[in-house]
C-alpha cells in the first residue's frame, strides 16, 4: 500500500473540470446511489460505515448533508462524536462508536469517529505514544472484526483543505451570520496547531491502513462532493447485491 | 497454560470440607466483598466484568443471587443473554455485549455470554470452524481491547455440574411448583448433546485463554458459591485501590 503524503497531494481538483459538468455528474450519481441504497436496505445482507475525518471547516457537515443526506434517512443514519461524556470516559474509547455501528442493510456515517481518540487526543498530549499505539492496534481489530462479522464495508475518507482555504473559511465564520454558530473560540487556536495535527493524520494513515483512506480534495466543495459520492457508489457496486426474490415454486 | 480436561476435574468439593464451616466463612467474604465493591466503586479507576457460563442447571442464577447480588446493585450490574433479537442478530455478535461492558468503578456480571456465540451456535450447527475461528479471534481481540483501555478484570467462570446433578435439577423442574418456571421442553433435548457441548467447550477455553477460565465445581451450591465469591475476592483484592482523598494542601 503506498504512503500517503499529504503535502504531495493536491487539496484542488484536477486541472480542467468544469465546475458545472461535475455538478451535474455528481447529480446522476447521487440518482444511482438512491437505488443502489435502496438495494442495500432490501438486501440487508451487507452494512456500510462512512468514517468522515478532517480539520475544522474542511466540510464534513456539507459533504453529509448534500452527498449522504440525499438518500433515504430510514436507510442511512448519521452520528456526530464530539468531546466524549463523563459516561462515555468511563469506558474504553470504542464503547460509544460500537453502538452506532450500521446493521445489515445500512449506511452509518460518522461525523468524525474513533480516529479522534488517536488525532485530537495525541496532539492535545492527553494520551502518550504507547497509549496510542495500543489504540492502533484496537481500531485495527475493531474494523477487522465489523468486516468479518458483520459484512462490512468501512470507507474511511479524509477531507483534505489547505491551511489558507481552512483560515478562508473559519473567517467567514465570524463575517456571516449563516455560519457564526459554527464559530468556536478555539478553532484559530486548534488551526495553529496545524503541523501536529498533520503528524497523527499520517501515523493513523500508516498505521490503520488495513482498510484504505481515502484522501478527498476538498478546497471545492463541488469536487469534494463528486469524489465522495463516486467512492460510495463505486463501493456499493461492487456488492453484487440482488432484490429478494419470492421463491420460483411458491 | 495448563490444558484444561473437564473429566479430569471433580463437579465436587474436595473430601473433608464440612458444608457448615464453608458457608460461614462465605458469609465472611461477602462482608469483605462489600467493602472491596464499594473501595472500586469510589476510586473508580477499575471496572470488572464476570462472565458466567455453564450447563442448563448449572447454577447460574443462584450464584448471580447468592453471591454478586449480595452487593451494593448501584455498583453492580447483571445482563442476562437469551437468543439474539432480530435486531442483535442484524449487528455483529459482539455488538450487544459491548454496550454491557462495566464502566469504571462497576462490575458488570454476565448471564451467558460472547461465548454462546462459540457454544449453542456450533452444537446446532448454525456456524461452521471457519466461522468459528474468525469469532475465537474477535474474541480474544474484544477482551484484549477491555482490558487495554477500561482497566476491566475479566472473571471467566465455569460452572462445572455432572451430567447426573443436571439431570436430577432438571427433573427438579417438573416436580417442585417453586422450580417450574424454569422448565423448557427443549430441556432434555440439550442435556442429550452433553458431548458435543463439552467438545465446544473445550475449544473455547482452549483458544480463548488469554485470560483465564476459573472451572467451578458446582454440584454442590454452597461450595459453587464460596469459590466464586473466592476468586472475586481474589481479584478485587490484587487491584490495590485505594479511597481517593481530598488534598492535603486544601
Amino acid at each position: 500500500m503506498a504512503v500517503i503524503k499529504l503535502d504531495k497531494i493536491s487539496t484542488r481538483a484536477p486541472k480542467g473540470l468544469r465546475k458545472e459538468k461535475i455538478k451535474a455528474e455528481t447529480q446522476k450519481i447521487l440518482e444511482q446511489l438512491d437505488e443502489l441504497q435502496n438495494l442495500l436496505y432490501a438486501e440487508s445482507k451487507h452494512s456500510v460505515l462512512v468514517v468522515i475525518q478532517g480539520m475544522d471547516a474542511s466540510g464534513k457537515d456539507g459533504l453529509i448533508r448534500n452527498v449522504l443526506g440525499q438518500m433515504n434517512p430510514q436507510g442511512v443514519m448519521v452520528q456526530s462524536f464530539k468531546v466524549p461524556t463523563a459516561e462515555e470516559l468511563s469506558h474504553d474509547f470504542l464503547w460509544r462508536i460500537h453502538k452506532h455501528t450500521p446493521a445489515k442493510g445500512m449506511i452509518q456515517v460518522l461525523n468524525r469517529s474513533h480516529y479522534e481518540d488517536i488525532l485530537v487526543t495525541r496532539v492535545h498530549k492527553l494520551i502518550d505514544d504507547t497509549i496510542a499505539n495500543e489504540r492502533i492496534k484496537a481500531i485495527n481489530d475493531f474494523e477487522e472484526m465489523l468486516v468479518k462479522h458483520n459484512n462490512t464495508t468501512i470507507l474511511k475518507f479524509y477531507l483534505h483543505v489547505s491551511p489558507e482555504e481552512q483560515q478562508q473559511r473559519l473567517k467567514e465564520r465570524i463575517t456571516d451570520k449563516t455560519k457564526e454558530w459554527k464559530y468556536n473560540e478555539n478553532d484559530f487556536k486548534e488551526a495553529n496547531q496545524w503541523k501536529e495535527y498533520m503528524k497523527v493524520y499520517h501515523d493513523a494513515f500508516t498505521h490503520c491502513n488495513k482498510i484504505k483512506w481515502h484522501i478527498i480534495p476538498s478546497d471545492q466543495n463541488w469536487y469534494k462532493e463528486y469524489m465522495a459520492a463516486t467512492l460510495l457508489y463505486e463501493a456499493l457496486k461492487e456488492l453484487d447485491m440482488h432484490y429478494p426474490q419470492i421463491k420460483n415454486n411458491l
